[in-house]
């Protein structure tokens, strides 16, 4: 069996690895890396697959494309951009289907619409809970897990020379309030049955402790709103736009108290593709997109603000975002003395979003406007989840993903904690790595 | 009206506060700093007042003792030894009672038996929601808040020249699991009466954001000890064993799978103290403290450790403590490869206590011992907490305390961004001051 | 004596202090503040002083301007904008001469010409060692010290009530470069003649220690120069544009090995008044300030880059500056492989200088370029340097200033441990407070 | 070519590696570890060789061990314990010399001393600069470098398949105190030569920039006595006993001014080994280590305390050491108010040690002495030295040491900015590994 580590190890970003086991080839994620386009003007979807490359966006697939014959599928786990978002640039030389569930599907066909560009792939649906063969000797199977998007999906690929398991992004939710939870029963078994190898998330492996469940942030969002609400004044929410269950739980919440809109164009195409497949009911929610859309929502707004809670984009400050926009009065509406801003959401740890948070949050600040901050959790596995996972699945063979060298390090400790050795079933690689076990 | 700030106000410990109002005193917690002992082989119990003061390790009271006939009375918050440890020492000498909620009035109690002497003050009980009247000017008001010990409350002072409301140590738990949630009701009240003081919690002013509930750490602990019995093998708990609302949670989670042990003197002494007022249930629990017992019961034990939950004393690594001697092999009971420990508390940040865990968690590591640490909230308002405490007390004049002067520092500048002024209606002072509003 | 702490109480940056005794006051710096106008496309020389005031930039003098009959002089201590960028804007309103010594002059005049007014008070230059009588009963004396600019000094009045140092923005350097060391015998001389009042400098009175000498970065500039020749390529150093000291270092350093160029305005402007004063020889350096003189100076030097050494602003990544236009291609000059870039500064701490820099120095490490950061050393006294000056001074009455609240508080504990007592003898202050002693 | 990388690839500690070549087998250093018995009251020179294996003091020798006819030469590069220390317990059973620079020497034979066994193996002087064959096919080169102890080396093998330099702790210091500057010129030349593979010190690799001189040191030193000397008092010293240079730095800078004593037991051998061999003068210095002797010159002290400087053992607070017992009492020498506490040396970071230092500074503030902290530089190369040697070198082949895995990675990070590759001509090992390259 060979590993081909595309990308994603050596940074948060760009995911994409490729298993080959008797000539055939399985593509797992496709993402690019948000980090490597955000200083320049470029817009990602303006540029061509090769400035793309050459930027660092997106991986360098060059050595598994000279064998793109053998490659029988591209699957994607779920559909965050740093492991969809190469999609639209790099699957149309493969001849071969992209599978997925349901929602990140829906992810896929907007981003291809976005970059104007035809993709001649079949877009395969599948749900978690299920296996499909892909080639004669590979099959596919979805494993239940939760993360901060919908409908992620732990991938197994079944080959003849064992398991492969492949779980980028999950954390272990224990109570979620969006889909079930994790498929632990499917992991033992998984486990007891034999799985060669395991490709781990590291992006959070130096955060002690076991992640707390989305419940939890429910229950902090309520007394937060609660207190807002109390206090009287505008309310002003911002989260990451693809996180349906965390917009639900912001909706129950809300438990009728306020009329909602949702404001900018990113949270009104995740939710309408959400509200497709009965993810979401937009049915008593105002979502505005479009300019004067924007406009004419935030003027009925403005005449009583204390009616309505208004859910925006710019959790992370960023510059064009309708929070950002409407702080520095760009808008009909605005924020004062008295109104709250709730941020439910972290920073992106990067300097260039610190930074933006700063300006956002100085701006709020002069405004007079009380700032919540932090009403969120990690999407992403804790140290001991990831030892919980590993427990569960007792692969053969660990190789740390989704991280620069010292965070697969990091995961490599933990892993050697548990008794796996380092350089004999236990893999710190590169990208551009070829990896034979 | 003349504050006399005796302790706490360089320092997070020995806390004494105490306020005048025509030639009548009262005086308010008295505490001891036991960071002031911990380097010194000195048991603060075999110690003179007047070495315990040379220390440090007790507020200087030389002022206040001056004008003794004056105090009418001595009112304690909660059963921490920041607030009450200095009582044995310092209570004697004045001639008034010390008023107190029932459970910290067996905290006191005891503390008096194990300094071995007699203290002459009558030592009432009064709950919260009640007020009494200590001199022919002052009353003396509970108001239910929420805190990591049972029966804290926020003090008031109904005196002739407007009410001091003093609320050293509180958390605003939305949804406690002992005990009333803060009296929300109250407080409002009191900021539409006008409270002409406040003297507020700086321990935790630097962390953003507001506390969770005590309810979220239950749901953490449940999914922790499930993952533990899951794994199978022997299973340890430590937490302050004052902290009988944790301790409770810990007994509900189990739900009966485990039998339940409870060693340790500490441990022993407060839940029995709590069992007496029926804070806690200890019937179906084992409960040793001294040797004989603490060995016959882990004998017993380790014949079976899968059917026992352990939980015991040394969450800060104590040298001393029977986690810390279980894990170095002086017990009959051992950790060993498979076992769990549960850490339902965090490190009291100082460099003592992080060397004894980091020392303790070194050994449960090289015996094999999974170790799930953090599982715990502070007992301390956030800064957002002080923020809704200010907006719902509306003081007209704030003093800052519980903390050194970068902390009392932080506090003012949130007052600051409330629209206080420093020097004016806001007050930053030092042990030993008298400030006169 | 009445002190009037208008700016630099609540943050770093628009210090102003005013000293009132016998109905003679005088003002000590006029700064402003950067990071006010920071996030804004403002630039401060367009604004009006009334909304250059409301946006936060400058001290609010309100108060001290109603008795601005009274003040007989403003004396600015050094020439780095948090002390003289207000003079611009608000010194036209007193009738009263403004003090300094030379350099610090010859950089108010070109404030003044930038901002497009005429000022109508005289500008009076006084040397550090020299006294002067600015009103009946008031004498300034300035007392040499060391900072990151020439000409610092340490400001002090001798008034009927006793004396008052001011010493914001100093470093004890014992083995200055530029200009004399501090003149430790005045000091203590001071000392023993009574200083009734300090004001001092809490910029980095949490950096443990004392700092080290300018001599230390000369030597370390030399290594790394040396690295640098060595390895051969372009080599580009960014500094402070006011740092003379440290641009004759790079000079020396240098030693005629390569030819120097110097470019960017602000370095042009500030090096060229330096050489007036004989501070800095500009003979054999090129230095192009204008768009058409720096292109052309820039293919000069592309046409053999390694014959030249270049000098450039852009040391806090500040996106217009000269070195971030060349890393991005923006002139005729590359930065490539193989080539150098030095930063003899440090990041200072602001959000978004520390994303300006990330992402220069992104650019930088794409090109291929080695980077040398932090060659540098603070131009504030750090802890020890400040218990020197207070043990020097021994001040009756100590009042901490350039920082905020907490930062002063930090400074307030050095002073407890030196023996001082929190508002008896030791005042924390906010911007606005008059302060009796 | 096989590198057996046995100690030092998952710790800070216990240091040792093998390389085999044509059935030739050389041992690079052979250290213990000191964290892994500090928690411990075992004495590791009462300890058996299994038992200090099995605490993981000393690294697992077992592998190479088995092959011990083929082992040809240890060679060990410089005296600290980490390299040094497992020579007694393991060199015994290897029939080979081992091969050391004179200091280090003299450093084996008081351990083994202290071990109270014999040592059969020949201890073999070589001077950095020098050659030796030590087998048919392998030849062992010293190559002058700089770090914190006297006559640390580079060592080279020169081997059939080519050279393979071992740098493990190392620091570019171009302005030492005592020896050479590093052989810049055998370094560059290597670098021309060839050299297969380069095994690299990871222990500050994640600190920015490239390390000072003990020369600047020796500059903060002499300011810092100057201080004391002015304030007056009693003036101790504390710093690493084995840091030769360090000490002469401080004799030198007392220049005559007060009488020296140096106390405590290490203090004495170190510096006695030292001036066997011409390294620094004791003559005019007086030197107790046993009880009396120190007992009779500390009251010799106290009579006249301003008369002296005092250097002694304990700067890392340890509990047992000379200046934690002064400063608690168990002298005849006091530290009092206006005393001066001179810490030449950092933490090392542990957290015990954090906790001992705390400890002692806690004392020493009370008892009223200035205290001036972290007078050193570490002896590590930094980032940018680690570049600086990687370009000299050119290696072929790079392996990280002296780290955990994650510090390892670091190192790799820098490798792969210099266009190394992971897996391919870069590695990342762990204790107990076989790299064949």
């Amino acid at each position: 069996m060979k590993i081909y580590t595309i990308g994603g190890y050596e940074e948060v970003g760009k995911n994409m690895t490729a298993i080959e086991v008797n000539d055939e080839i399985v593509i797992l994620d496709m993402g690019y890396d948000m980090e490597a386009v955000i200083e320049e003007d470029n817009e990602i979807e303006e540029m061509t697959t090769k400035d793309t490359i050459k930027a660092g966006a997106i991986p360098k697939d060059k050595e598994i494309h000279q064998k793109s014959d053998k490659v029988k599928a591209i699957v994607v786990g779920h559909g965050h951009l740093d492991h969809v978002g190469g999609v639209p640039k790099l699957a149309g030389s493969y001849d071969c289907p992209v599978i997925s569930t349901p929602y990140t599907k829906k992810i896929i066909q907007r981003m291809v619409r976005e970059d104007r560009k035809d993709l001649n792939n079949e877009l395969v649906e599948m749900n978690t809970g299920e296996r499909r063969k892909v080639s004669e000797n590979i099959e596919i199977e979805f494993v239940n897990i939760t993360h901060s998007i919908p409908q992620a999906t732990m991938i197994v690929l079944h080959t003849p020379e064992g398991k492969v398991a492949y779980s980028l992004d999950y954390r272990l939710d224990k109570e979620p309030l969006l889909g079930d939870k994790p498929d632990y029963e499917r992991m033992n078994e998984l486990g007891e049955e034999g799985v060669k190898l395991f490709i781990g998330d590291s992006t959070r492996i130096d955060e002690e402790g076991a992640g707390s469940s989305e419940k939890t942030v429910k229950t902090e969002l309520k007394h937060t709103l609660n207190q807002a609400y109390n206090e009287g004044g505008g309310v002003f929410v911002t989260t990451f736009s693809s996180h349906i269950e965390r917009l639900n739980s912001i909706i129950d919440v809300n438990n009728g108290r306020r009329k909602i809109a949702f404001i900018g164009r990113s949270l009104k195409e995740y939710t309408e593709s959400g509200e497709e497949i009965d993810l979401i009911d937009l049915s008593n929610i105002e979502v505005a997109s479009y300019h004067n859309e924007v406009e004419d929502l935030m003027s009925k707004i403005s005449r009583n603000k204390e009616d309505w809670l208004v859910v925006c984009t710019g959790n992370q400050g960023e510059p064009r975002s309708v929070l950002k926009r409407i702080a520095t009065g760009d808008y009909p509406l605005e924020i004062k003395e008295g109104d709250h801003v709730i941020f439910s959401s972290s920073v992106i740890p990067s300097p260039v979003n610190r930074a933006n948070r700063y300006k956002l949050e100085k701006v709020l600040k002069e405004k007079g406007a009380r700032q919540y901050k932090d009403i969120h959790i990690s999407g992403h596995a804790l140290r001991e989840d990831n030892r919980d996972m590993l427990r569960m699945l007792k692969p053969d063979n660990i190789l740390p993903a989704h991280g620069d060298t010292e965070m697969l390090a990091s995961y490599a400790k933990l892993a050697m904690e548990e008794g796996y050795d380092l350089n004999d079933n236990l893999f710190i690689c590169q990208n551009g790595n070829v990896l034979e076990i």
